[in-house]
């Protein structure tokens, strides 16, 4: 490495220090904080990324890029600079004041929302939300967008999507989605009733620790806590935290801790030298999710997944007895429209999805007030979904996103959706027998295929490339709709 | 607030959200961290160390100071100057490359620290021990001193306190403290055996969680984890953290939770208009201790206390319910020489201290190598204590301070339990009813006292000063040494 990249990346590693102590507040005031330290926490976290901002937007900093970048360095290096460059654009073109600010908001607001959410007040949330509304919509304007302004919003989780691109996809999907609901809503209702009740949270815990731990997550170099809405962050690669949330629904722990740690493995499999680099972790949020998800919707919703494990859930929850292999598999894969997202089925979620595109494009864009947001949320789950959330726990006031800032979020989950049978498929090319493995309780071949293919790429290729060369085409429906449509068939015993 | 003053103040509370940050890192690595998260929060803490460093001698900080300097402002805007001044003189002494040298080594270090200990294998933690010495000894080189090495360490926790001061200290009250230690050695041995055993750990937790809120800490502004060595810390005075730890001793807990609790009240008490800037929080290192100590040892280890809590404790842990109050309160002053400092009587509690002071001047002066220092640790708990440790698990390998590079720390130890009983005397002329007050379980009218007199002045006056303003004259070991006579008299029926 010549002595302008390590300069460039010394600098990134001061930059790293920085984004790792935010982590770890945010960490903290989501896992342990106690309830009258967000005040303070607010005002330090929005000096820290106030400076952050400055040191890496610094005269310095962008000369050290472009000394970096006149060098001929390797295919890393190449990478390490085109990604310091993608982050600086971003990152020059939205002013210190605006960073601080958005960033003290978000923090101060998802106490507020915590609040809003336990006592069922959205007049409580609604003033910070207005406000950062208003900060986003300035983000924006920032960055520059060529047709919607929420192009902008989008390209910061997602290098090169539009709100087009997204509609598009939403146009492809639903139609062949909303077709299977109904077919299925038309059979006999699924009993999950069972799954209900007051479930022993340390063996919640003991459980989840032992499902992750088994799929491949190392504990050595990461935790599972646990927090109101469940995330995953990380520190280095070295230290990963997952959180998960125990509830009446014994499906709440599991698939939030699979989920999470499907996230997490792709933190933990980059390749040593990357680490604390601009290089290490997952690619785009797309990407992310679609690892996720395959841990916990195609390993973790799967027969043989549950051949391995369930013998071993109904040890811990022996009421579970007397319930049939079949009964779990097809409860927890139980389709029914419903107002949760982080709790909804596999194939209703994609709608829930489309909601929060539809009705956050509204909001940043001017078409929607926040006065109207509960309403409008309600009339679309009304619309798309048929039913109507009682409250706005159970409605608006259910995600953290918009609390903290994160606008054009949302659509990364559904292009994870349809990644992860994409990728999920070109494993399968390799790895032909994952449903023995996985009957036999054996991740690793799979880990392993994941691992050489996906999380030890970093960030070095763009999303768009990545997916290119490890699944042979452009990300598209096909992969997701024929791999979820045979699953369903085959769960509900369709033709 | 001048104009000048509130521009120092704004870069001191840029100064404070970094030091929050790697006070929130700290803490994690001590309490949830995992393993192999260290190397990466090592060298993450180094870096922000290294800003905060930067940021704080920055030629713009200094000359916000001389701005500042020059203003005519209240006691408070002087105050603040005045402690600003002193950290400024201290700060740019030090090189940053030594400072984030330091604190990087101090991070890996307390990690090895961990792992020595509990394989009692100091030869793994020796190397590190070495370069901290030798780091140590560059840090006073460049702070400078007019007697003796070990003085520019201990002015950094007590402010004008010297090796002479504390060989003083020790001077004075090592014959009469060995003279009680005498007397009580020669009565019957005191049988304390009920209170180790197998004590459920959430239940430990529970307890000390009713009792330190009892004494007055507030939970919403703070919160108790575990950790290996309990320690205190906080980020603002909204948020203070305290660590305790379940051992066999069923004491461990109770004593180190009321500790902790003592030093986070005395953070949760300065003035509101305090927090964040340079003047919130404990004066010094002795004056924080002696707060520790109160409530630990003349609060929480009096008869009076136990009026009230003992009957509770029976009801969480029934097996003591055939002991009596008047044996409880006995055994847990038992006076015995013993390895473990932070779990040693008040009586002996000194003698460790003492031995800790000798060897660590030792090691800073070059007069002991790191290879002798267990050897020499064992002669002196011979010699001083005539106990000698079986391992260095129980011996030189106990605390957390070396591995940290706290060298200077512990004489403000014997310092804290020296003043602990000079501000309590002066308490109780105010409030002369303290017994009755503890055996009705009423702690307000004595934490208010000391949060009037004592918290609420944060860093305005020096330790010096203060000392005089609350008790009326120096620290001086008369009301120690009377307090602790007529207490373990009472306790053991002695003349």
């Amino acid at each position: 490495m010549s002595a302008a990249l390590q300069a460039l990346k010394e600098r990134m590693m001061d930059v790293n220090a920085l984004d790792a102590a935010t982590a770890v507040m945010d960490w903290d005031q989501q896992t342990y904080m106690p309830a009258h330290g967000a005040s303070a926490r607010g005002e330090q976290v929005g000096r820290l990324s106030r400076m952050r901002h400055e040191m890496f937007t610094a005269d310095e900093t962008q000369k050290l890029l472009e000394g970096a970048a006149v060098e001929t360095g390797d295919d890393e290096a190449t990478a390490m600079v085109r990604v310091v460059k993608r982050n600086m654009d971003l990152a020059t073109k939205l002013p210190s004041d605006l960073v601080a600010e958005k960033s003290k908001l978000g923090s101060d607001s998802q106490e507020i929302w915590v609040q809003a959410r336990a006592k069922n007040e959205f007049g409580l949330f609604a003033p910070y939300l207005q406000r950062m509304i208003e900060l986003v919509r300035k983000e924006a304007e920032c960055l520059g967008y060529k047709e919607h302004i929420y192009d902008a919003l989008l390209d910061e989780y997602e290098e090169g999507a539009t709100a087009a691109d997204v509609r598009a996809m939403f146009d492809t999907i639903k139609d062949p989605q909303v077709d299977l609901i109904k077919q299925i809503g038309e059979l006999p209702e699924t009993d999950d009733s069972w799954l209900y009740g007051s479930w022993d949270n340390s063996k919640q815990r003991a459980f989840t620790e032992m499902l992750v731990q088994a799929i491949g997550f190392d504990f050595g170099r990461g935790r599972q806590d646990t927090a109101p809405h469940p995330f995953c962050t990380n520190f280095s690669m070295d230290d990963v935290r997952l959180t998960t949330r125990f509830k009446d629904y014994l499906g709440s722990a599991i698939f939030g801790s699979l989920h999470e740690a499907g996230h997490g493995m792709y933190e933990q499999g980059s390749p040593r030298h990357f680490d604390r680099t601009p290089l290490c972790g997952g690619v785009s949020m797309g990407v992310h999710e679609s690892q996720s998800r395959t841990w916990e919707n195609i390993v973790g919703r799967s027969r043989p997944f549950w051949q391995h494990f369930y013998p071993k859930l109904q040890e811990a929850f022996p009421e579970l007895k007397s319930r049939s292999l079949d009964e779990f598999v097809k409860a927890i894969n139980k389709v029914e429209p419903s107002f949760i997202r982080v709790e909804a089925d596999e194939l209703t979620y994609n709608l829930h999805i489309l909601i929060r595109f539809e009705l956050e494009c509204a909001l940043v864009e001017g078409s929607l007030s926040v006065a109207e947001l509960p309403e409008a949320w309600n009339a679309k789950y009304t619309d798309y979904l048929g039913i109507t959330p009682k409250t706005d726990t159970e409605g608006c006031l259910q995600d953290v996103h918009w609390s903290a800032g994160l606008f054009g979020y949302f659509p990364t989950y559904s292009m994870g959706n349809l990644l992860s049978y994409q990728i999920w498929n070109a494993l399968q090319k390799d790895v032909p027998n994952t449903d023995e493995l996985m009957a036999a309780g054996n991740f690793k071949p799979i880990l392993q295929w994941l691992q050489q293919k996906v999380y030890s790429q970093g960030k070095k290729y763009t999303p768009r490339d990545l997916v290119l060369r490890v699944t042979g085409k452009p990300m598209g429906a096909e992969d997701y709709l024929e791999g979820l449509g045979a699953k369903y068939r085959a769960v509900y015993g369709l033709a």
